[in-house]
């Protein structure tokens, strides 16, 4: 993918629902907060992120638990893509 | 379990009214904020988060009272988790 | 007691009127803010909080003015107890 | 007085407008801010406040202006006293 | 005048119309943000002010621009002086 | 182009909707974010910017996705740019 | 001119149309934002303000591009002046 993300953002594809089946996690989601699972497509260099030393915890590959109001959506060759910090990111799921 | 917290995040369980009663702790919770008990599923591994150094002081498997307005929802095999910050544990009982 | 606090967080039980009446001090709060007294039942072990030193200068069996809107209520055995940081407590009655 | 405020909280009495004409200080007061005098009846050991260094620059007896909706009100032994921190007082009338 | 600023506060008089006329300066103000000239009659000793070193630029004698809705006004021997941080005052003009 | 931008600000100039197809991305936009591709012109010196040291990490020429509602437009021979901080740039299309 | 900016201030004159047109450059602004240009007249020393160093980048003369709602203006012998914040600034027109 040729998306690179500055400073602590990552690029995201989100799973659909089957693949979430898959690895018998399911999202409720409520009211306050959506849920979502995704994959890692890009990672930042991380960094000085407003003054403070960010370190990438997440790696290309990773399935991950995001905030679904995080970020902001991008198409690219027909494939909906988020780009997102990596503090929004809650959980790798493994 | 797999879903692994980044940061100073840490994955619970709520425990149910039941488990409550043995332990003799109730939750009344008031209008401002409902505070709930709760069982340390995961534990994220701290460290820099937003540029301040996070010592993780809960482990697997203690009992702590959380705010019931804090963290995202996650269903697991059935089972529903909230992932939250360490900060928004306010104690651990014993 | 078994609920322990974390981070720079304390256990109080209110002390009722006629607690006051002894110590001589009458809390007629305002509508901004209503104060409160409490007795300190566990001390959190302070150390970094939000990136901050936060050195303890309550100690267990403390009498202490703090906001009444502040912290959260937990019912234990009965007794109401009450879980909020040092920093909502304004002062110490000897 | 055994009230004893913590970190850079002082414990002040307000001054009535008798007192005011003694020193020649009238308070007018305006609809955003309507300042007081007072006494300074005891002061916090100030230190590390929020993580910042506070150095107490009153002491007791001092007579100071203040904002009147800053602190909390408590009364005790018939008196009333404000509870408030040092940063909300606003000057030293000599 | 024996009002003494603390931190760094500086009490000020303003300066009438007639004296503006003077020294050339109009100050016509605007919805958002009314400018007044005054002069400076107190300076505070500064220092450490909410954790930052803070060193006071304006002397007593200085005539100065700040906003107008900026500080306290107090009334001392039938003369309205405002209380107010260094950091409101805009400029010196010489 | 005669605009040098201050601290962390670029100057970027909108890409049109045929100059993305040519690079495959679309930026559909969602309610609240709508993306936005652009190409570098100008960049800033970085360094301290509000008391951080911020490296600047775009360069001109640079392909750059970017939040739409940041920055200050501005028209210059005919050319519409818009200035913003390096920040509200969220990634750069190889 | 007589006034001195404190601290990161600097004070600017809005340039007329006639005169942005001479350099080719025209403002549109929009909603959000309204951009104008501006000479400036007179540059603060810079230094610690708000507990961060703040490095002076413009100098008098220069001519700039800035936020129309931002800083206090000021009459003075018949010319309007701004004072403003240098980060106010966006950037320089060479």
């Amino acid at each position: 993918m040729n998306i690179k993300p500055l400073g602590d953002r990552v690029v995201i594809r989100r799973l659909e629902a089957e693949e979430k089946t898959k690895s018998g996690i399911v999202l409720p989601g409520t009211a306050k907060e959506q849920p979502q699972m995704a994959e890692i497509m890009a990672v930042g260099p991380g960094g000085m992120i407003d003054g403070k030393e960010v370190v990438m915890e997440v790696k290309v590959g990773d399935k991950v638990i995001f905030s679904k109001y995080a970020g902001t959506e991008v198409k690219h060759d027909g494939v909906e893509y988020t780009i997102l910090r990596q503090n929004d990111i809650l959980a790798i799921v493994e």
